[in-house]
């Protein structure tokens, strides 16, 4: 948004909860020209003043509670079915946070499907954070009526660390389109999910790597069968939050000369070549430094 | 090359000067499963150790001063002439450090005009950090015959922060070969730089900005005429050092409410979008933070 803004000669505000996004993002929208506010609480509160103040103010607001925003993300869903050639996979799997994704990919497997692109619905997987998941919550209540918020969403995985999701109607339509579910992991899980995708020389941040651990979860409860094809969709990069990985390793080994650097050579010759991180260690390293 | 090694199921060491490396490339090492290894000292210092114990071991060393490694950075150079259709620019600038890039370019240029691909050579600019200018140094003096190292090379642009490049005879051909010129610029002149280019929704590493400050300084000093065409090659993604960017401008804007809100969009509205960074902020912004 940033970039595209300042290309149209636009003046481009970008409203951040302080303190609580990750570092690559910020560094983005700044170098890009925006004009970054930091708002004292968290998304949520922040969701909610921008959403008054664009309401009063001739500010165009872009975050996922514009439908165009929707109609954009769409075109992940639709490109995916079209490199499978239109035949969907048994299941898409995504984070959960604010929720724009589930309702965008919903809205565009239901067209597509009404189209006769597709001729079956893929179902749709959202995974949660254990510390900020009142759509799970939803999902799992009797009639699912209404959306009771997370006051204090808690998860080292930023980007879904939200407790009062603005599409969380969009989104509940979406999983009952698709004969959806949704799940929730612990920050461990989410760490070891994050670990494996980064073994795999792809790389997430941690939101993203949320999903894998849920679908993880999800093939051990059964509901997700053996047989089935599974699309996991990692929505951030690796580089978008540097510091939860250089966090955890910090200072893990340092040599000094020749004769040091021979035996961690030699120490570490013949180990497994890594172990999933530890979030307790994780947790306690990024309070440290915040 | 930790990613690839993985796939292969080989290990990887990734040795680093402690502290002096950009967290987005910290992190991507060690995530894609890298034994990362902080050597207390700079880089020159690292490339010492390193080079004895390889020598000594059986670790296969994957430096620049691998010559294989300069065969895979020619295709850079490679792929940019047949954009250009074997037309080439002016000139090509880069920002210089170890220099691999330079002798890279240089001998895909050389080889490249031999077998007839290109007609002519375009020139090389190498562009050093002030603070790290041996290159620029040896360049400048009477005969060019030997590389006097910067012994506590300093620059905020980590990538070029090197006193003592190990592929500067290499390099030193390729200049020679294209009529090529070697320029250095301030830490003021590289941020300035960065933010021309994150402002054109780009976007950098410090040490890539420094290639376009230095073609900045060339054409102010008469060396490239303003008819010239000239490609700036950007050699790291503005994700990979992104405390750069955030370090500067931390704690710019921050508000409680929805008055303190309006009242910021009132008085950025209509200001000119951004100015270029403070490099002395900037600078004690990040050593306070180290």
């Amino acid at each position: 948004m940033a970039a595209y803004a300042d290309r149209a000669g636009l003046r481009a505000f970008v409203f951040v909860p302080a303190g609580k996004v990750a570092a690559g993002k910020l560094s983005q929208s700044i170098e890009y020209g925006a004009t970054v506010v930091e708002i004292e609480g968290n998304f949520d509160d922040a969701m909610r003043i921008v959403r008054q103040v664009a309401a009063e103010t001739d500010v165009y607001l872009l975050n996922s509670i514009n439908p165009f925003r929707l109609e954009g993300q769409k075109a992940i869903a639709i490109e995916l079915l079209e490199q499978f050639e239109w035949e969907p996979p048994s299941w898409i799997a995504l984070p959960g946070g604010n929720l724009g994704n589930c309702s965008a990919f919903g809205k565009a497997l239901r067209e597509m499907f009404d189209l006769g692109f597709i001729s079956r619905m893929p179902r749709l997987a959202v995974i949660q954070a254990e510390g900020a998941a009142p759509f799970y919550n939803l999902f799992s209540s009797p009639n699912r009526s209404t959306l009771e918020p997370v006051p204090h969403p808690a998860t080292l995985a930023t980007a879904i660390r939200i407790g009062n999701p603005v599409s969380w109607k969009k989104a509940l339509r979406a999983i009952e389109w698709t004969d959806g579910v949704v799940e929730r992991v612990s920050e461990q899980e989410i760490a070891d999910a994050k670990a494996i995708i980064g073994r795999d020389g792809i790389g997430c941040e941690p939101a993203s790597a949320a999903a894998l651990a849920g679908v993880k979860r999800l093939v051990e409860t059964g509901t997700i069968e053996p047989e089935e094809s599974v699309v996991v969709v990692l929505t951030g990069n690796l580089l978008k939050d540097p510091d939860y990985t250089v966090g955890y390793h910090a200072g893990r080994l340092r040599v000094g000369d020749e004769a040091d650097t021979r035996e961690v050579l030699g120490r570490f010759a013949n180990r497994p070549i890594r172990a999933a991180a530890d979030v307790e260690v994780l947790k306690r390293l990024l309070s440290e430094r915040s």
